[in-house]
């Protein structure tokens, strides 16, 4: 059986967490399995390298130079952890990305891979060799050093996982498993066996940062089944995969999102293209919009209220204050008091008393509801945040408890 | 003019010396030249990582895994140079040794470099940047990491300089050029304007560490003219050469050695393939020894006198015990109270009145020579190293000042 291992940088911040994990390693090996761990830099190094680049140029070097100078980070961690395992007594070798094979485009800092040319990775695992590489970074067609952003290593380990054809891809991070709400917020969350890429995803994109989003929609692509478990404790985690066993309860989780502002902007010019206008130049400021409501028109005028992630709140406000002129709004307004609330699971859509309990939860817990989203698998509703733990605890109960 | 430079480690220690270094790039670049530096990790970058690697497998790391971790340390200067010259407003890219086209063989830690494949150097120079290459490391037949050992920075720079057939190699150093004695010592001592390749690899190989050995040889090999120079102070070094012109003194400087031992083996058989057992099972040891004096045979022994590094002086006397069965010697003592006054200069074998004059020089300051030893351009004392500052001055002074 061939196994992928992803471990994050915390998991390898000190030299005895790197003899933890090279142990966890060894453990599967030594069963007989073929291994492959994709590791991310020690702790605090990724910081102290963008502070020593701070030093030099703020905010002002390049992506290219960036991309070289992070990217050693991941260097020094697969050596580490490479050390380790010759101390325990077996074969191995570490591999940085492009050795490993990883072929990205030229989107430094950003970088999407465009392949894993498995040869490298092929050979040493016919040698018996336990393979270690570094996560996070690639190589483009030029030959220079890339970097894949937020979460990368995650997605380095399914990349692996996808084109080995490994059997499992374990992430290991520093809870034990997918929750059905914050077990730290919510004592009656329940760890799921499993759960489906789609959940998973919704999950993801509401702030429970377990997996990587990039990681789980490769892992859907290539169908790559993913276990997200504990570094720390040996035990089951949670399984990521297509298809799960249908369970008693529909509903897979329940989230919690603060990083949420809501601008409303009042008395708009009922004239067609309106929304266009808005939408677009937001686009053009970099901000990511997520829920939009737009009232019926009312006489002439309507009014939008979108929400967007709070660092973006201030880019959202110089956005339509820049076509002011344009749009003839009345009033221009931000609340970032609010929280978003969610609830995902498969087939929601063909359960319309999903919503209505939800909403009934909430009510019960005498809290008002300030917008609703739906999708296929996710209900969200904005509320006050000084509510949102309490909306939590209501809402889980109402479905999971 | 095609110019490459070689920056150390302390050079780059913090963001102020990357500056200061950029600075010393960007200045001959802006004068129409086209500009490869060559730089070390950052100051104490390769001690930390080194202590990393003994934290987890102390003294037992492979050196492939060795040669992985300690080469990000360029890594990461490299990039925070290049940041500084983008800062500076000057086109840059960084390379790693790889990237550069440092092939070498796989003896990690000291490996040779085989060739550089200059096609990307060429096209980076083509587009008019600045390049700068990380020193010490380039990449074996099986597209791993190596590093080239001590001093290999150095040697980096002029194989870059060979192979793109540079007009000048320029090494930045902590002192400003090639003295006839050490300054700090010698008062007198005099700044040399021009040395030829073999007057340097024997100020180098006597302890004067201005420029690595290796680098020396490449140097000579293929013709690459050298600059020693400060990299604090604006102003010219010491040209390294094949021929210098004729100067009026024909010794081309005095150091002094302490870092000898003196092994004497007492009342050994005089019998044939004596001198071949010791000087093997020396080598066996992994010994370097430096200077070999046999007594001629009285009755029917003789004596073995020979010096070593004194780091080795235990091994040395462990590998001379281990055959003392075999070897039937009297005696075996060490001293390490000794020190080894080299003058060196071209031409020195047809001058035979340059020994004595040196001989004197010690006599009248009342300094006796325990041992000599001379080449083509080197005549060297030993004597008791309480008295080596005052051979240094007394040397100097006879010849050069």
């Amino acid at each position: 059986m061939l196994i992928v291992k992803k471990f994050g940088g915390s998991s390898v911040a000190n030299a005895e967490r790197v003899f933890n994990v090279a142990n966890r390693i060894i453990e599967d090996y030594k069963k007989g399995n073929d291994v492959i761990v994709v590791v991310s830099a020690q702790g605090d190094t990724t910081d102290d390298l963008i502070e020593k680049a701070a030093e030099i140029n703020p905010n002002g070097a390049s992506k290219r130079e960036m991309d070289m100078l992070l990217s050693a980070g991941e260097q020094i961690s697969i050596a580490l952890l490479a050390m380790a395992i010759e101390k325990l007594g077996c074969p191995v070798k570490s591999l940085l990305g492009w050795q490993a094979g990883f072929e990205t485009d030229s989107h430094h800092s950003i970088a999407r891979i465009k392949k894993v040319n498995t040869e490298r990775l092929k050979k040493e695992i016919d040698k018996k060799n336990i393979v270690i590489v570094a996560g996070f970074q690639g190589l483009n067609k030029y030959d220079d050093i890339t970097t894949l952003g937020r979460g990368g290593s995650d997605t380095s380990a399914v990349a692996i996982a996808a084109s080995m054809k490994a059997d499992l891809c374990q992430i290991y991070t520093d809870v034990d498993g997918v929750y059905t709400a914050d077990p730290r917020k919510v004592s009656t969350a329940i760890k799921m066996d499993e759960i489906s890429y789609d959940e998973m995803l919704e999950l993801a994109a509401m702030g429970a940062q377990v997996l990587n989003n990039r990681s789980v929609e490769m892992a859907k692509k290539y169908n790559v089944e993913l276990e997200v478990l504990s570094s720390l404790e040996v035990k089951p985690g949670t399984i990521v995969k297509e298809k799960v066993k249908m369970e008693k309860t529909l509903i897979k989780g329940v989230a919690k999102d603060n990083n949420v502002a809501r601008i409303s902007i009042v008395g708009l010019q009922d004239t067609p293209g309106v929304a266009f206008k808005i939408f677009n130049k937001l686009a053009q400021y970099k901000v990511n919009v997520d829920i939009i409501l737009q009232s019926v028109g009312r006489d002439t005028t309507k009014d939008i209220t979108f929400t967007v992630p709070k660092d973006q709140g201030k880019q959202a406000l110089e956005a339509i204050e820049s076509i002011k002129d344009i749009l003839e709004y009345k009033e221009l307004s931000i609340d970032e008091d609010i929280s978003k609330i969610s609830i995902v699971g498969a087939g929601m859509e063909s359960n319309p008393g999903v919503a209505s309990k939800m909403f009934e939860a909430l009510y019960d817990a005498g809290i008002n509801i300030q917008m609703i989203s739906t999708s296929e698998i996710k209900i969200s509703v904005l509320i006050d945040a000084k509510y949102a733990d309490r909306a939590v605890t209501a809402v889980h109960d109402a479905f999971l408890a």
